[in-house]
């Protein structure tokens, strides 16, 4: 492992073990953000393969089941999936993942950036779903991470106009760094979208955000909270508004590397502060500080030591 | 005016005076299932239509606007509608419609059923949304001329498995005469399908319905309730399910035209009670009436009376 | 094996040793189109599955390719496919196949059915990417095998109008058998369609099929010809017609299930001759004979006649 | 008038006294790359509108045919297209067109540019059905106005490898200042491509282009040439490649002008020659100078003098 970030969800399982019916009710390994080195391989597998960095997908779908074959495979029913009870996840020195699923990355993109290709997949898989393109509008609720990441994924599909919503000042003001052309308080105005996705998981904002879309417009709710919400069906039906969610992701991956690569988005930015392996209590909670975005973790601590020293950088 | 059918909106206008946001504040004519003859055409028709017997989409959309030029003519901004205030319906001798929302319909297609491709059309419009295909599988929560429509929809497009649900014995029974494969009461067991139309407006229904849809699955809400439901928002992003609703329909009136002409779809089956104009009231009341689907009005009494005596079928 | 197909492939490779690129130049087991029964599992299956009778989906995708994981396992590089060179086929006593390509059948749909769900999944893939639905139009060139197959699927989907282009007045005649509601002679007039399916391989076909077509309809070259045709160039463009091939399929075994369960596809209706596994240079050359459309091999040749003396039929 | 594009089309109509079907047998004014100012307005439009700086959309389509209503208003067969015989065009002091298709543009926009957003027209119509996005790579023959409009939009969506081929080594040179990743001469070799945009009306470019596709990638074809061209019908479906042609474009000047107005187009930098209305025939044949990119003709003469000191640029 060279690093992986740290994730609302790995903070809310430390927290309240459970996230709606997954319970942590044995020790489990968090973290499924994760770049590393193949160290060894298993048959199949060409051994030239050692040595090779890697952005690692963290799923292991059935490749039998229906949802795999039609390549829905992040919805397989069958999925085993990092850091989601029982299975392990990635704040380790060492982890397995299906040869397919850790995908090479050129020198030019960092451990980090290649830790967050995770997070850039689901704003991939976001913007895929809310339907635009090119010189299209759209709503983000939310400005963490996920928001971010939406943002960034819009802007570099050539989105005209992005607004994203955030009740947080210091949080709208960065939000047109990564992405945003309007940062708006929740209620504030804005002309009509043609699309609007949450971020936030907030009940208020999304029915805030499906008000501002145009008739026949997408709704892509990515934010997690209460396991049901009161929304506004009438509305849904007389601007034949299509409302979907984002779970996981399929075939992100090359997207997420092209984008990287060319400069499109940028990761390592998000980056706000590093932590060893042994600092990982203060890494889950890293949220909690002002102005945090992305929390990486270096678990070869001599590699990240190596690393603070190249770049200069202050630790947190 | 030859026949115009009575929809729940209309019955709905009449006992509460509003529908949502539209508002009933002066007298109003009611009806927009509606089929006539042309007695007469305005500048640039041809007058060789005059005489023409048609089925008359109910929808004046403004030809300008972004919606209508996008092919979603029916969520047009500006659009008058037959029978939402404040313009005027078709419980009348005479209406006046645009000429290319006046299909003409071979002799082979009666009256009455002419007069029900506008409903015909809210199942077409739902069968589009719901992204099925032949073979595959739907279900349907009430058993309303709504429901009962977009089930002769699905078993004309060759679905395999239409499960109808239904708390009213009778109404499920019926069910099975107009497409349904399967008629179940609600939370009644049955395999997980490809997507869900609700034709019932109940909440319950709705929630219900959802959680029967396969992973990737579409849900389509018609069935018209309170303005706001509680919705499980995780099971949306957990299965990425698609929804959305149905307002009205854009291109239709052919897809209508093709399934009768074929036989695939049955109208005149679905009329249970007829009425002259001089007995609108019972008409709106019909659907009070056990057994009901459909009541029909013939604003041309005399007309009526002769198809009466033509098909000798009693009166109600 | 219980019953195997004889394709038209099957037999080009037998008079011209290649089709294409794919060059027969070691001996090759023929047969494609395949039903049995499951007589040993390797590990990881479910050893209940002995005695399961299946129809078998011919191919093994790398599951691991791009083409894999976005659902159009069908174009997986890697793929190796039944009786494509250098792989062996299925006209033989016992074959393996991938445990999830071995599709279980219920006791209603007989062997030869079983079988013929694999030119059956050619007709379904060509129906999904004509992208029609139920009231549509739809010519099909062609009245063979595969022709027929389309028109059923496309008679199954509801389609109001099916117009089958064939030269030969036998094969005509039989096409409205399996769907069509019209059987032209080639050149005939017709009205515009939908959609345009070629089963025949002949560029003229092709050529005027395409001018039949309505702005922004589909066309789908599914009949094998030359490698390279004189195509309208301009037509496609002025009309923006939307021209594709099939290859193979992905996930059309569920489908073609429930088509022939329900009794909407009839594959029995389409087997004109049967033979022993001994018979087989007879059953590869049967396709010369009159009023043939699918001859049927019977690997297992005890089974075979137990079921000639149940059904009572003629031979062939 | 305030700005007119010289279009390949204009300059073939003259050569040639007709495009395809097309043929001029009356005196008929060229030009449909426009804009201006409107100075009288037809009854039901707004007289604020007089003053307003608008793009022209060149295009009159009939609101009441099955393909307008459907949202391809520019596959409407009642079609009235500016430049198209007999419809008169655009270089001319006056024209009329339909409110609706006169967009207003902000000042920002130049009037040469608000011409030229025809020609983007042509480059979102292809990018729409190339079906690629962010991170998506292209290959696009030909580095003309329109193979470089190709690439500007394909640039503004984020495509993360564009490659032009073009056999002039001057055009090669320029097409990276308009979007292209990669410039190669025609044969070259480069990666696989997830679409290809033939903008060169060259079979032997459509043909080489083809084979550059990945399995179930999209083929556009927007450049004219013969009316027919030997195609590879096997790899179309071996491959599955989806091809189709870009006519004309609906919808699209909200997008052009997104487009434009955020700079992720430039439209200026493509005007390489200016001439007055009385200089029509050196504009027409501005195409042969080397360099030429898009010829402009000013049909205000006075107007187009002050535009000409103020920029203090070269006349041509």
């Amino acid at each position: 492992m060279r690093a992986v970030g740290v994730c609302g969800s790995d903070t809310h399982y430390l927290r309240h073990g459970r996230i709606g019916d997954h319970v942590v009710d044995a020790p489990l390994v968090l973290g499924h953000e994760a770049s590393g080195v193949i160290v060894a391989v298993g048959d199949g597998v060409s051994p030239n393969r050692v040595g090779e960095r890697v952005s690692i997908e963290p799923q292991r779908p059935d490749p039998t089941t229906a949802e795999t074959k039609r390549g829905d495979y992040h919805l397989c029913p069958h999925m085993e999936f990092y850091a989601t009870p029982p299975i392990d996840g990635a704040f380790a020195e060492y982890v397995t993942i299906g040869a397919d699923f850790a995908h090479p990355v050129p020198p030019e993109v960092s451990d980090e950036a290649a830790a967050l290709f995770e997070p850039l997949s689901v704003g991939i898989a976001a913007l895929r779903k809310a339907a635009v393109a090119a010189g299209d509008s759209i709503l983000i609720a939310g400005a963490g991470p996920i928001g971010l990441m939406i943002a960034q994924v819009a802007r570099a599909s050539g989105l005209a106009r992005i607004v994203i919503s955030e009740p947080d000042e210091q949080r709208r003001r960065r939000a047109t760094d990564f992405g945003a052309s309007h940062a708006i308080a929740p209620g504030e105005d804005t002309d009509p979208v043609d699309a609007f996705v949450d971020a936030s998981g907030v009940a208020a904002a999304v029915r805030d955000g499906m008000t501002r879309v145009r008739p026949g417009g997408h709704v892509v709710l990515v934010g997690m909270g209460s396991d049901t919400m009161e929304l506004p069906v009438t509305l849904i039906q007389n601007r034949e508004l299509v409302v979907t969610g984002v779970f996981r992701y399929s075939n992100t991956w090359p997207t997420a590397l092209a984008l990287v690569r060319t400069g499109a988005v940028d990761l390592d930015a998000m980056v706000t502060a590093r932590f060893g392996l042994d600092e990982l209590t203060d890494a889950l909670n890293a949220d909690l500080r002002p102005g945090n975005i992305k929390a990486v973790v270096y678990p070869g601590i001599s590699e990240w030591r190596a690393a603070d020293q190249q770049t200069g950088e202050a630790r947190r």
